[in-house]
């Protein structure tokens, strides 16, 4: 699986054009004379493998029969829509998540964190049937599972020890989810969160989208558990909403504390929540990742999937449009995202994994702004989609 | 032109499945017993030709050098830009036109508002450029010019003149700028503006990016010139970011106040700038239009002109994901522009223009969340675009 491969004219980042050399499945300078399989990347952009750091793999419905969506607007309308849509959709999470990994490989997506629901009525079916699709298409992508509380843990005796179980079935990752707004107590959630993170030495990914103050408070309550646990560079938080809504001084003061304890943020930069002030934050040194969310579910049925695309969304909900403001929002969606998520081996340089997409693109500014499809994408060496189109058959996951 | 076809199996506007007939480049309902060409549309929603209601057509830089964008953040750093990259790029409008029609045409895209620059640099030379353009692709597409003094009109003396000059050379509608934060005088502004439109009997269209109570004092001014002169139903405002800034009463008011004027209001739903309250909107009866704005220009490098990505955009921007959203956005982009550009014989009812896209999706839902490109597009009856590919050359206008 892991292959050698050179690839000619390619321009690493928008940078000046040059040979790319994968041996054994990893970036390498060490040129031989051994004859190697070689592709032309002449007029296009290189980037490493992009990286969805938040998506939702088993609540994807492609593929499957229309969803009429007439869900109310609130966020607990949506979440008793989606548990109710698991049950009378019959939605199955190990088909569903190949057919968006499918999906988003072609675009070049071949890093994935995926929360994955834990519930009382599910229980652990969807993290088993994403742990089954993680295995069958681990040559084609590397997928990070959060063990999720979508429907509140505390308000629903018996979530915790479902997470605990998945921890130990294979998650990766302590999911949380609003400590006040839904979980109804920001302590208890955060120390149960916690205390499971630090048992099982796992990191943690909260989704928090409580406004305002209360959503500062929240991160108060994150910054002094992560501290005081040692979990520096363990700690994502979720959407952050709140970090668009403060005064200034409390924004920075809060910006601050969090780069300082390695606390990653990932926006997905959605155009009807509070825009992140990602200037500031790259001032302050915090990591900034970046992903779809969900991608066509009952949600909402927008979404390709695409980590371009979303560094495109990025730029445009923060008004970015000069040519370096892309190339941030490009780097959000590649290296923050692997540095969010915890990735070792990432990038371009000698000795990082052979993940490459080929973008045609004269700048890296152009390649987001007009995301063009006809990519091709390598996985440790080996081209596994052609000019946007997959080589070869998927595992079939019916 | 007007051509004669059978379109089996469509779903006008996602509703049920039936034949649409054109005759003379007109729907029609009496079938008769000659043959017909015909296609057919099993699978497609069919919509009336979308309407882009505001872009500028003579600013796109599609097919030329990548422009390294630089600009400041500013209106004015971006005003400053534009004008010098007219003159150093060579911006030729008749050319420029012509491709981005070619490029929208492809999405379905058969009316066009454009507002063309008129100042005392260029002149008159993009008023006829596009001119050109829309005598050469009339068959294709329809196009309204507004002439529009992008680098003011009261700060550039000549400019008003000049406007005058574009409105006898074939310019449809009266173009107007910022009263307050680019004119520095919102009444002498708005008069001549509306004297303007008085003299030469034409419509007017004003851009509005004036913040809060700033932008509804202007709102104001506009909604008493519109009542004095009886201008009801002629008058349209350009983004109008006001109404996304007011409190619950003054902006209801205001809302009120424009729909019984019947002014119509035009957003592009852009992700950075204040999301309008379509839903108000819409309860007050207001029209509302839709636009892409610059598409790949020197103000950013954005933009596909597609208006049923634009319907996404307006439903993702306001947070709406429901199937009745999004048929009202789509709804937006069909009959809320062609009612604002005040278009005749706009629809799918027997006796409207021939004018049709197919999108082939579920439902009308479908189609705005996921614009399929494999679209057919059908001008007067006649096939100009297949699969999302045109049919035939257009005339070269290099």
């Amino acid at each position: 699986m892991s292959a050698n491969l050179l690839i000619r004219n390619a321009r690493p980042f928008g940078g000046p054009v040059q040979d790319i050399l994968v041996r054994n499945g990893r970036f390498s300078t060490s040129h031989d004379d051994r004859p190697l399989a070689e592709i032309d990347a002449t007029g296009c952009i290189a980037l490493p493998g992009l990286v969805e750091a938040h998506t939702h793999l088993d609540k994807t419905l492609i593929g499957m029969g229309w969803f009429e969506n007439r869900v109310g607007p609130t966020r607990n309308d949506r979440i008793l829509a989606d548990r109710n849509a698991k049950r009378e959709l019959g939605i199955n999470a190990r088909r569903q998540s190949a057919r968006q990994i499918a999906q988003t490989l072609i675009h070049g997506v071949l890093n994935i964190r995926s929360h994955v629901d834990v519930d009382t009525e599910i229980g652990l079916a969807n993290i088993e049937g994403v742990l089954e699709t993680r295995g069958a298409l681990r040559d084609l992508v590397d997928v990070q599972i959060v063990a999720f509380p979508q429907s509140g843990m505390l308000p629903r005796e018996g979530t915790l020890e479902l997470m605990d179980e998945a921890l130990r079935a294979g998650a990766d990752i302590v999911g949380g989810i609003d400590p006040a707004s839904i979980e109804r107590d920001p302590v208890r959630h955060l120390d149960a969160i916690f205390a499971l993170a630090d048992r099982h030495g796992k990191p943690v990914d909260i989704h928090l989208h409580e406004p305002g103050e209360l959503g500062a408070f929240c991160l108060d309550l994150i910054i002094e558990r992560t501290r005081a646990l040692s979990l520096q560079g363990q700690v994502m938080v979720s959407h952050a909403y709140c970090l668009g809504m403060l005064e200034a001084g409390r924004q920075g003061a809060l910006i601050g504390s969090l780069a300082q304890e390695r606390i990653a943020v990932m926006t997905a930069g959605s155009p009807s929540a509070p825009a992140l002030p990602l200037k500031l934050m790259r001032q302050y040194g915090l990591t900034v990742a970046s992903g779809s969310d969900g991608i066509q579910g009952t949600w909402d049925p927008f979404g390709s999937g695409d980590m371009l695309e979303r560094a495109k969304y990025l730029a445009q909900r923060n008004g970015m449009a000069n040519d370096a403001d892309l190339e941030e929002t490009a780097r959000i969606c590649t290296f923050g995202g692997a540095q969010g998520i915890g990735l070792a081996d990432y990038g371009l340089s000698e000795g990082c994994v052979g993940d490459l997409v080929l973008v045609p693109a004269r700048t890296l500014a152009e390649a987001v702004a007009l995301t063009p499809r006809e990519r091709t994408v390598i996985r440790r060496g080996r081209v596994v989609v052609d000019g946007g189109k997959l080589v070869g058959n998927l595992p079939a996951l019916e």
